[in-house]
């Protein structure tokens, strides 16, 4: 069960290229995406309205795709304007398109009412395709559901444990609880080090002359969004306060797209200001992330195996789980005012889309 | 579910050989087949009626099969004539048996009720046999429900879509409708192409001297057997009314076996009439066939993978459905027919069969 | 479904080291094992009652273990002692653990109510570490259900079937019936061979002079427990009333504990009196045990198989399964008195396990 009114990333902005067919499954429902002549990127139902075949292993006609079991062919609105030996074509002969956005190196697809599908939702990510930050783009395909992901993410007492020799976190950084806030539609994470070491990465890019403040404030929204402001600055000039000058930054842009119930799309990248025409540094940042990400991929499968093994198993609560404990909130109340404004809509719903006489398997 | 009382094609003679044991499962029952000393084809439930261990791994003892968990050993009746410690064998101790008919290359076998296995029934593959007739022998194997392989065959519009390079069939074959009439047991699909170009193999076999009449004429009947008249004719000697002198002609033979609901077993063979002294033309002609089979498989499979994801999907029918919704219908009648049956006598059954004693996992 | 309130084999001694993690599971539970640094092994479920992180994938600290995913930590009684970021530790934070005793080279698990562990009631193997009797330690993995490999070792009539060339049995063995007689707790199995030959592996060993008796016997017991004497003696001596002198003699240990439905731990040993300083007898018996069991693995794998496909098949019960219907019947009774048991203390149970507040997919 999905959230289905949200923007979820679906997409790096290159991996749908200028032609052929790019095929990617979207909370449950395979998506085709492809790109009109114009760039414009269009995204169809990954499923030929007559028997089912994919579209995807169609092929490109002009901005249209053919169907290649029996050639039907689809324009870019998901209209089916040519059939075999059919001079005239079923309205109804159509398969759903999902309005998709692109914007600052991502490709936000909406699953949901059409209507309700607002731009202004999409979470702002510039730092993407700043040419003041640098970053690289990064994707891992994880066999757990999203949630034990989201989980993760909104618990960072897990640094020290799951990432001793990569992130870290130092051996104080468990010990402090951050600062959680409600959001709207989700989360803000705050945690603050003051007048402590720089870690080695950032002596190597900057000499500092003593001590730093770090900073670690993220916000975490609905459908699985992770945007982070991190950095450090010397001790003393306030950063605390707001005071960044010298201060070397990121911006992490995490994105977390369930693919099936139990598989998920992880999307991600780390500006940073700094460094800036050094690739040898985005590329270090980049593989220590990555290297991080993978150990947790190690522990949240073993995780969701032990799950599996035991549907009654239930959790103890501890203090750290405060944030992921709120974010499961915000999402089960979504998922139930998307099942109750379902059921409302039941009854049109059911005279606007009459059964297909096809039989099938 | 399948329909049972029909004759469905178990294997090619060849495959049941002179001495060892044959498994092969048909609509979901496992079967051991093995000849004879004298020839005939016995066909048993490959399942030890004692503890359930599989037949075909143990060994033949003259006309009988002996299981080698227990050592029990079954006649080509299905009883059990022999059990270690145990001088009286109790009546019950047997493995069903099913008919079998080896008729022109093709073992057919019942799985229904006996009574009604009447070989009157199998239908006619002379060609399969005649010294007037070559072909080589197919068997494929699908990991899909035979439904979706009969829908293939229903509709060859498929044709310059999934074997363009293959069978093909010109840029207009697809464009026009066949000609589709209800049988007793199916349907008979009929598609003429007159003065048409004669198609690169044949001009490679006969100097045509001009355009051809081709024609294309099949039965497919229940539970899934094509039978396939097909050809082609100088222009203008009246092929359409029946006079082939000249021609070159094909019987295509098919038998599509449900193995599981989930997979199939696919025999076929394409006899020809012409350069039957060529042994050549009829690799080439045979081969021609399998590559389009893989072609089949490629985009059949990739449907039911689609189709298992979309358990609701609603299919839209097209006008080139005709046939296979008419045979869709047929099976779905012949399968009410045969539960309303089994509902009529299901007292008398329980009657017949006491529950055994025996306890189990 | 298994019993609860007994013994399981759960491991050969030296599988658990003296530091490190030892991860099985039994009866469907994961189970995490590990010595403390007085030798004493410690059995945990492997499941951190936190967010479900397997245990056994954690670390060592002195006699506690650590969870590498939030660093809870827990010790020898099960109790999370350590948590980050909080100072108070909730009692109920905490996994369960199984009463655990080492005795003669196996670990034994008791994987039911705790006040009901008794020592007592485990099985005696005391020629597993008996300086007078050798062996070598066996086990291995099957994929089917546990009972379907008490079942074979209840009737021994598949000795000349599906051992022709292992342990074989003589073409007169399958033909006579054992003593089977009802213990408490399982069945006894009782089989002589009166003034036979001595097989080659005995005439290997010792010059017999003439014919010998041999015998056959072994307890089978709750939950899947074997023990057998058997060996052979002089003919005539009377080795039938007692009269062992010159006799050699093995004392086989077979313990059979369920991991879960589909899948089956199996430790096993043939100890032996003779020859017990020449350490390839004790290799070349072990191996023949080994190629046996798996032949036997071969034949119940395929049963299971087979099983698998036919829910309702119904066994026809020969006389040679008098044992194994016996057996099942001691274990079906066994079920019915915990199901009934549980039902009992249903509520008691539901005031000391109050459900945990957290969230979870």
């Amino acid at each position: 069960m999905f959230i289905k009114n949200t923007w979820y990333v679906a997409a790096w902005d290159k991996e749908v290229g200028t032609d052929g067919l790019f095929a990617r499954t979207i909370i449950g429902v395979p998506v085709l995406m492809y790109r009109k002549q114009d760039g414009e990127i269009v995204a169809l139902e990954d499923r030929c309205c007559h028997r089912g075949a994919p579209l995807s292993v169609g092929r490109r006609e002009g901005d249209c795709v053919r169907c290649l079991y029996h050639g039907l062919k689809f324009d870019a609105t998901g209209q089916c304007v040519e059939a075999p030996a059919q001079p005239r074509i079923p309205p109804q002969a159509r398969v759903r398109t999902f309005p998709v956005v692109q914007r600052h190196r991502w490709i936000w697809i909406w699953m949901g009412d059409q209507d309700q599908a607002d731009p202004a939702l999409i979470a702002d990510t510039p730092w993407l395709d700043d040419p003041g930050w640098r970053s690289e783009d990064g994707y891992i395909h994880y066999d757990v559901n999203y949630l034990l992901i989201c989980d993760n993410l909104l618990d960072f007492s897990h640094l020290p444990f799951v990432h001793p020799t990569t992130l870290g976190g130092g051996a104080d950084y468990a010990a402090s609880q951050p600062k959680v806030e409600r959001l709207d539609n989700g989360v803000r994470i705050t945690r603050w080090a003051l007048d402590t070491d720089p870690p080695p990465f950032a002596t190597a890019v900057k000499d500092w002359g003593g001590k730093v403040d770090r900073w670690n404030i993220y916000n975490f929204t609905v459908p699985a969004i992770l945007l982070m402001d991190s950095g450090m600055a010397p001790t003393g000039q306030g950063a605390q306060q707001g005071e960044r000058e010298g201060a070397i930054e990121f911006r992490g842009c995490q994105a977390i797209t369930p693919e099936t119930e139990h598989s998920t799309h992880y999307f991600f990248a780390h500006p940073h200001n700094f460094a800036i025409d050094q690739p040898q540094v985005t590329r270090s940042i980049h593989q220590a992330v990555v290297d991080a990400f993978e150990e947790d991929r190690e522990i949240i499968t073993a995780q969701h195996r032990s799950l599996s093994l035991a549907p009654d198993f239930k959790m103890v609560a501890f203090g750290i789980d405060a944030a992921l404990n709120q974010f499961r909130w915000i999402v089960a109340r979504r998922l139930e005012q998307e099942a109750a404004a379902t059921r409302a809509v039941i009854p049109v719903v059911a005279v606007q889309t009459p059964a297909a006489p096809a039989v099938r398997v």
